[in-house]
């Protein structure tokens, strides 16, 4: 149990932060904010683990294998790939209920949009939380981005905050494990920018969330990503329909 | 996001407490201190939810026919069971790897046993949110219990007053989901009491940890269940082998 429970959420890489025997649970989506994160806890820590989680969403094989693809870049030897069976059973979201359909995005509605997973973010840091206690590591990345996202709840720096304190309360008094949220406070394009910086690998990332040969350049993960890289001044290195 | 983060935690059954339109998530794994926690939550809620979680555990099967005559028991029509596969392919505990023994009951250790299932009742918890919030409940109950239990760190108030703010941080604004916790704060017997109170059906729920046929009686759960009926001065309803 931790003595403080601030989430470290400082975007800056530089030496100081670079902890040269730690190890770090980095949940790895696929797309393209887990990617520039991974890069960051690559910079960061002397070993990364890579966790992906996939929850009955559509694009569920697509974003396995972008998720195998910056592993094998990163390479990374520990990884756990594994699957939330109860958020597919609850449904309820355009992304895991075939019946809800994903929405074209509109980024100026306040609206939570369809494709909203309740309370998704809980169950990826649960996981996160588990096997980093199990294997002993020190930290938890994880790619969430506060401004310039979906609006989802479970993506603000609050959330962050709170989770923190229940991984503290609620694991083994000698685990220590930090969340870290390198690009919460960054805009996508800042992101875009950060990861041409950090050399990370955003050709292999699929953020699309509606299909899975070519994305559809029009859901809100697609428009969001689309946005960024033209705000960032630079060419999208996937195709779209 | 509710306005106050405290964990509803009053174990007393009473009129005031009852409310009549009101939907709840239960956690039912199929023990002792879930089944009275039904018993309460049937009590004072209109509709009651139940809700069995498995991960893995040795047991699984036979907790799960457990749940399914409890929900039979208390007529439940809204039922929904699903299974943890992260915290089977984690492992490190003796519940969820079959190369771990389950050992003997040490009541007077104060370490925590090789049972304990890094982080389980945040995976618990999480899965009740997206439920309740995608059914629309407003309380999700747990049979968590704070003494006189296993020392696991996810049994304690503080855990559940972080994971409430949490709850509150990470679903949508108009979503008030509480946790409530009526038997956190009392011993063994006590719950056997309040059980027998009830009328809950304690001859129909499972403990054990090792076996699915006959309890083994020298389990931790077998042990604190044991001593529990011993201390409440009334016979276990269930055969021990």
């Amino acid at each position: 149990m931790g003595g403080s429970y601030e989430v470290i959420d400082e975007p800056a890489v530089n030496d100081s932060s670079f902890r040269p025997s730690s190890l770090a649970v980095c949940l790895v989506s696929g797309g393209m904010d887990s990617c520039v994160t991974a890069a960051i806890a690559r910079e960061e820590n002397a070993e990364v683990a890579f966790l992906h989680v996939s929850y009955g969403q559509r694009t569920e094989a697509r974003e396995r294998r972008a998720f195998g693809e910056l592993a094998d870049h990163f390479a990374v030897t520990k990884r756990l790939a594994v699957s939330i069976e109860s958020l597919k059973a609850i449904g309820g979201s355009s992304l895991t209920d075939a019946c809800i359909p994903v929405t074209k995005a509109d980024l100026t509605s306040p609206e939570i949009p369809t494709s909203y997973v309740s309370f998704r973010n809980a169950h990826m840091l649960a996981i996160a939380t588990s096997w980093a206690e199990t294997i002993g590591a020190q930290r938890i990345y994880i790619g969430a981005v506060a401004e310039d996202s979906s609006g989802y709840p479970d993506c603000r720096p609050e959330f962050y905050e709170a989770f923190q304190r229940a991984i503290d309360a609620g694991t083994k008094p000698e685990t220590n494990v930090k969340i870290v949220t390198p690009v919460i406070h960054l805009s996508k394009s800042e992101i875009v920018r950060r990861g041409l910086e950090l050399g990370a690998p955003l050709e292999l990332t699929w953020s699309c969330y509606a299909a899975e040969d070519q994305a559809c350049g029009q859901c809100d993960s697609c428009a969001l990503r689309r946005r960024a890289f033209a705000a960032a001044g630079t060419p999208d290195p996937i195709r779209y329909a």
